[in-house]
């Protein structure tokens, strides 16, 4: 085995249980007598020679990192380009390897982190030094090829179905003479995998959702209107799920295509408004929207117990993979059995991951182009299965998230100056 | 003791635990042997005799009310105007409860219902019929006066709460490279008590959220803009919460101050995004906006403990005092300690009650405008305290929410056309 020291870093969207990752990662580490420490804001950290020394945590915070969402050592949405363009950024990251004598590098993250874990094991190569590239996966995409789901999606997942399922017991309730058309806009920029998942809020015909709205069907204004009334005529309201990523027939994002907002700014999110002001005008009738944003991927609260299972068995399969000695591979969940639901986590290798997106696949869309079919209900509910609630203060009532005390290493290498974008 | 049987109607907005009251009405009359019905979409099937037959409901779906949120007969949001104006409806109505053998009349709402539980005492001693009306307290508004509280308001703010400390850790996690400045809005068109729950999230300087938009607080856009900016500078993200009554100068709603949808419609709602492109066009940062609607009341899976234990008890007190022979009064919640919290059901007058409302106190708003007191902390803290998950399917992944049978009572009247507005 290799001797020397492992960096784990987080990158791009955090999710409800990447800190699980972190944690495993740590407490594996610490299991094996490795020394570990956390870059600061994903990679920028790690150019910065900004490093936490994860060994002056507190046993029990480093426990309670597996319950508390966002990214406990911060993330980043910062691209290193190809090897050619940044050279000196990915020579500058192995001086600053070189310098903690860090022979294990951890990238956490989606596609784009991938790319880059490929790319820091070729400089690594070129360069002569020895150092093992464990990508871990993390998304709330869900658009990872080879692996059977991505740890993040499955609790934004269960907040999606939930909420749902709870708003609609809400609109219900009212709609003899106040609301009859709820909106609700998701996250998926790409690809519709949340819009799907809140399919399974109902199982029953006329059960909520009546319609979603996919990033991957063409948005036709005529035949939604028509399902709207006709829902509302039927059912009495019609809750709409729709994906902030959806598109016209142009392919124009419908959030940017000729709407702008009160000073004249165009920033996706906001088609949920647009769709509930378009059944407004068109029908007439009274409409609630809904936006979670945020609250849906960091909603630790809600979180799905496969998926915080999953985020804890990647990390802890990286850190064995590395001390195993691999280089360029990422640990993924390959499901071996549905009902009952069984997984393993395996060694993928990382260029087969890097760059390329998982698509929503046609046959999860039903013929009409409103709702699930039962093989999507089929990979979905497993992965949205079981709770793992956060313990919760007993006076304030709020979970009892982790506090690190994040103290950064001594520094050894002169300042290096990276533009944050 | 008087005989005859009970009717139980919910009225207005609906909340997380609304059907916890439903759940002690009907458990308390059916242990005291008395017939209970329950009126489908509040005044308005009482009106057309549209009453459901609840001892044709399961025990078990009974008992599943108690954690599962919407309104399970259905609400309205249709008003009876005065006795005057509206006669020909006060007097079906008691013709419907005499045909029906009703002497016990329990209206679950907020202000409103109060004022016509008030009217429909004063009808019924002019109209020389034997009935005992309890108002039944409920509204996430908390705008009811004399109560301590309001079922339905804890659990919102629990919800806003631990959502405004998750999407928080979210926002910390990436503003580096992502997103500085976080808006979410949230419900309570004529008093800040939702948003001021949000303040709970955060309990050291610098905690979010950062700054609180009260409707108490007239928008002052430089003022508002310096603190964002400060905040980013010393924090490095900022997040915002924002009441939906928020108002200029004017006194006019932002959300509808001068700005309208791509198709000319104003409705409230939208005060969040509208914030957050103001901080994009006169900061330039990066932004994100929530606005959760209708999740913020409907989230039982994330109620507050104290609530739904308040929810049930006015449910059972209000039977109690119904049989015990009491009319017009409603029971509320008294605070007899705050530290350990403890709390009784006692009896108000209801005239004491409709028509007033319980505006948020001057001392619970800092004195720049921009978060909550201790005095505030002292308050609502006991209201999120404590947690009541609903049980969960083991299969689906999803809260097991009660399903009734909803059988209507075989009608005795004449129909009684009366419009839904």
């Amino acid at each position: 085995m290799d001797k020397g020291n492992l960096l784990y870093a987080q990158s791009g969207g955090v999710t409800a249980v990447i800190n699980a990752t972190a944690c495993a990662v740590i407490q594996t580490c610490q299991r094996r007598k490795i020394k570990v420490y956390a870059a600061r804001n994903g990679i920028l950290g790690a150019l910065r020679e900004e490093l936490f020394d994860v060994g002056k945590e507190d046993r029990g915070a480093i426990a309670a990192l597996r319950y508390t969402p966002g990214g406990a050592f911060g993330s980043c949405r910062f691209k290193l380009k190809s090897l050619e363009a940044d050279r000196a950024h990915y020579e500058r990251l192995i001086a600053v390897l070189r310098a903690h004598d860090i022979r294990y590098f951890l990238y956490n993250g989606g596609n784009d982190s991938a790319d880059t874990s490929l790319k820091i094991t070729q400089i690594a190569q070129a360069l002569n030094y020895p150092l093992h590239v464990i990508g871990v996966p993390k998304t709330v995409d869900n658009d990872l090829p080879l692996t059977d789901s991505c740890p993040g999606f499955g609790s934004v997942a269960k907040y999606t179905a939930v909420s749902v399922l709870e708003a609609s017991l809400d609109v219900a309730a009212m709609c003899e003479s106040s609301t009859k058309v709820f909106v609700m806009e998701v996250m998926g920029r790409h690809a519709g995998w949340i819009a799907a998942a809140a399919g399974l809020a109902g199982k029953r015909a006329d059960d909520p959702p009546h319609i979603i709205l996919f990033p991957e069907v063409p948005f036709d204004e005529a035949r939604f209107l028509a399902r709207v009334q006709e829902t509302v005529q039927r059912v009495g309201y019609c809750t709409v799920v729709v994906s902030e990523g959806l598109k016209n027939a142009e392919g124009k994002f419908l959030a940017e295509a000729g709407t702008s907002d009160a000073f004249g700014h165009t920033q996706l999110g906001g088609v949920g408004p647009l769709i509930a002001q378009l059944v407004k005008a068109r029908l007439g009738y009274k409409f609630h929207w809904a936006v979670p944003d945020y609250l849906q991927r960091s909603a630790r609260h809600l979180a799905s117990k496969s998926d915080a299972e999953q985020a804890y068995a990647v990390g802890k399969a990286a850190v064995e993979y590395a001390l195993a000695g691999d280089n360029g591979v990422m640990p993924i969940i390959q499901r071996t059995s549905t009902t009952p639901f069984k997984w393993k986590i395996v060694k993928a290798p990382i260029d087969k991951i890097a760059n390329i997106e998982k698509k929503l696949p046609p046959n999860f869309i039903s013929p009409d182009g409103f709702s699930i079919t039962p093989a999507a209900r089929r990979y979905f509910e497993p992965l949205i299965r079981g709770e793992d609630a956060p313990p919760y203060d007993k006076i304030s009532g709020l979970p009892k998230y982790a506090t690190l005390k994040r103290k950064l290493l001594k520094k050894k290498l002169p300042a290096y100056s990276i533009a944050d974008k």
